[in-house]
């Protein structure tokens, strides 16, 4: 385990050159041994690992239906504890983070204050993370400034004790492992379906400011056969960065207003909320956001092997109704959300392949 | 273990239906293969039930006097997590559920504001439970809305996913597991003194609003040979629906304001706290509440065999002096309460027989 | 183990005669068998047991290097359970109790609100702290009343049942464990250097309400060959008990507030930050601190051998270019922070010697 200890890319390079960096060219400085050792963004993931977690995942939960398997889970990291900071606040992310640790043996530690008290004492945030650093084995951290995760990753593998940081959210941007456990739900959901290739996904709602479209959009685009549609009313629509992103990759795709239209053509719609804690004048109030509703009605027109996707908290943007409909996925990607954490630290940690030999004797 | 993860009559019956039901006829619906599954009322108890988890809690408490059996406790159910949810503060039932969870090797998490951030966003409370449901085997919960928990319950059973649901307080109502440290300490403090049968216990302070008081008459009388008193200023005297009950099962009482002449005649004394958080207009004020206060020139007037209970906080009600009389028992109603919620959540999973085998190879 | 929770020789004196003792007579009543039981003033510790605690600290972390040492330690205490009272807000102390519990097993539970919400209902802080000694094995507090941590420790053991308090800070005077942490820093930088005797040691800033060099002073007290300089503007210099120590003591100390002239004579700087929010009326901005913060210009003009310390968090009185010189010890000091809890909490439940055992066969 030393290893991960060892070396990191971060300390090859200067803060200024770093942060200059586009976001495709980032994840090699995240990565030791070829595996990802900080996860801070969402381009940092390509097919093999994406592939190797979901794996991971899947084997995982597998594992976890005995309490054979829950022991031997609870073993693999009990030489481990980990930090859970959020400035910002975030029931869900939290818990689900928490409960991975404690699924595979992790002791968790929590501040969930918006401010610490040693930023009341005139801290910076730097050595308020770093203090966080000498106690722990990995900071899962959200906050509200852009590329603050990234920074604390670059200024610990620049320490004599750098440690893993996951970023749970950051600023408006990041949020990469909501955009994993997205994919995960769309493989998963797709494995007795053909897969990927040939799919269409509409994203539907706030396009503009949602960081999870913005993350999952980078994620599908690595599956070229898969069409993606925009829907969206024109001020929330999805922002041209992406469009240029996939214009690059050959991907297919379409923005729209007519929600309508679009539903008994997809695969997958992933329905999000208006994210007016981001409006500077209350902007959101002055559209009707009404059409981009899912409501019960609309069930009949979808593909009968078609999913339904949100990555919660939800408002009125899928009636409670549908949550009982079989293609109705969320509540799952909230589950999903638990275990491809679980394996992604685990991967961290480079214990998957102990997942694999398990997994093997329980199934042989 | 896997079978409480079974069907839940809560699940054939719909939730106008459920609602209308008395007291009485509820708690059924909250059992699975006889046992309690979700806790939500202290109505939904029976004497054997009571009986059982009082003697399993004994036990439990004799087995964790040494390192061995903690080590055995801490087993029994490694492979569980739990969800403590007080949307409403409490300090001191928050952490005794949080030890029992320990104890009894549960993994615990917690959230403890008054609002998540989910619900800052707009989420339903049933969403941010559900979500809950999502990473945990089991939910805590202390709730302001009277019948949330029942609601959740309800919801929850009607989902893929079910876990027992524990209500740690709800609305001004509701309080089972309070009900219970107190039956536990009155059978305990009993058990030398020739049993509940003939004894008189005297209820003290604001009956009108104490949920613990209501739940407590409840469970005293399935006791018929109890004798009760309620003992309050006129305003804050216990309610009709509670006399009523008494009435129905010929349980007999007496209602009185005249402390002092009732302090020589009982057998237990369970003191309360004036609840003026429930006031709409100060109206706590107006009463002279003194002289429902035990002083320290009453104890000469109290039996000998007595005992002196109170949930807790106190004021005034108590003088801190008394607390080294070995007639007070409030500072061991704290531990007991700690014991029978990890009786409790044993029973709820099955495992109060391992309690059994292993207390008689100690005594053996 | 059991016989930790023997009498206390706090049970034989009354908390009249015991408040108003001197700090130097007070720390045989925290004793048991010869051991620190309740942690709460520097003044408690004398030199074999300093010693000790840091031989204790040294040999855990070492021992914490191998997965087989972190499960021999998290065996430790595994039956433990600690509540961490923290009514005054500390990320830095809590995270550090909170680690060294997990790192020898012991459970942790928290507080943190400045106010719980029994006090809100009107109950007495004393019966608050009275509440977690039901539940937990150890009492962790910290808390704005000076001399609360040691009221608990006396009402405590004047129950049935007494558990150890350690002291986290409290009011303006102690924080003992801060002093810990810092001799240990001091005695393991001097390790390969000679030794303590005939240092000379430099505190600088507010020395006047910082509680950090207060209990520090009179632990390098113990070590009669050191000389101590206290660098200050005149308001914040060293108070005058301080000094009156020092004189009996017999050790040489020097007040200036030439900090330049004194950083080329010194083994050791500690750094301190104005405490401003101890201010009554603003007056720390009156003050100009600036010629007492320690600049990158300085680092030529100090001893290659010297350190620099300071207790965190810091403003301005270190510039962060200094971090990366080798001479600069407040990360490792942080470190040195949770090893040193580490070594008390086990000290305080007789474990040390197991430390030792299997050390003994490491290093054979």
């Amino acid at each position: 385990m030393a290893d991960i200890y060892r070396e990191s890319p971060l300390k090859s390079i200067g803060w200024e050159d770093f942060v200059g960096l586009p976001l495709e060219e980032k994840g090699r400085y995240f990565l030791r041994d070829g595996r990802p050792y900080h996860v801070l963004i969402a381009q940092q993931f390509e097919r093999p690992t994406l592939e190797r977690l979901c794996e991971t995942a899947t084997r995982t939960r597998r594992i976890a239906k005995t309490r054979g398997g829950i022991r031997f889970l609870q073993d693999l990291l009990f030489d481990k504890r980990a930090m859970l900071y959020f400035a910002q606040p975030s029931t869900r992310t939290f818990l689900s983070f928490y409960s991975a640790c404690q699924i595979i043996g992790i002791k968790p530690a929590e501040v969930r204050d918006a401010s610490t008290s040693s930023e009341v004492k005139g801290e910076s945030p730097e050595d308020t993370v770093r203090t966080f650093s000498s106690y722990f084995d990995m900071i899962i951290m959200r906050h509200p400034v852009g590329g603050f995760a990234e920074r604390i990753a670059w200024l610990l593998s620049n320490t004599e004790r750098p440690v893993p940081v996951i970023n749970a959210g950051s600023g408006r941007d990041q949020h990469p492992t909501q955009a994993l456990l997205d994919i995960y739900t769309l493989l998963r959901s797709f494995e007795d379906k053909g897969g990927m290739e040939g799919k269409k996904i509409a994203f539907v709602g706030d396009l503009a400011r949602g960081r999870t479209v913005r993350s999952l959009a980078y994620l599908v685009a690595l599956y070229p056969g898969v069409k993606q549609y925009f829907v969206a009313p024109e001020p929330l629509q999805i922002r041209g960065d992406i469009l240029q992103m996939l214009d690059k990759r050959g991907v297919a795709y379409e923005l729209t207003r007519d929600f309508e239209r679009i539903i008994p053509e997809v695969d997958a719609i992933y329905m999000t909320r208006i994210q007016d804690e981001w409006d500077t004048a209350d902007e959101s109030r002055s559209i009707d956001t009404t059409p981009f509703h899912l409501r019960v009605e609309h069930l009949r027109k979808l593909k009968p092997t078609a999913i339904i996707m949100h990555p919660l908290p939800r408002r009125k943007e899928i009636a409670p109704e549908i949550d009982s409909d079989p293609r109705a996925m969320y509540w799952r990607q909230v589950r999903n959300g638990m275990w491809i954490r679980v394996a992604l630290i685990l991967y961290i940690f480079a214990r998957e392949s102990e997942i694999d030999r398990y997994y093997e004797d329980l199934i042989s």
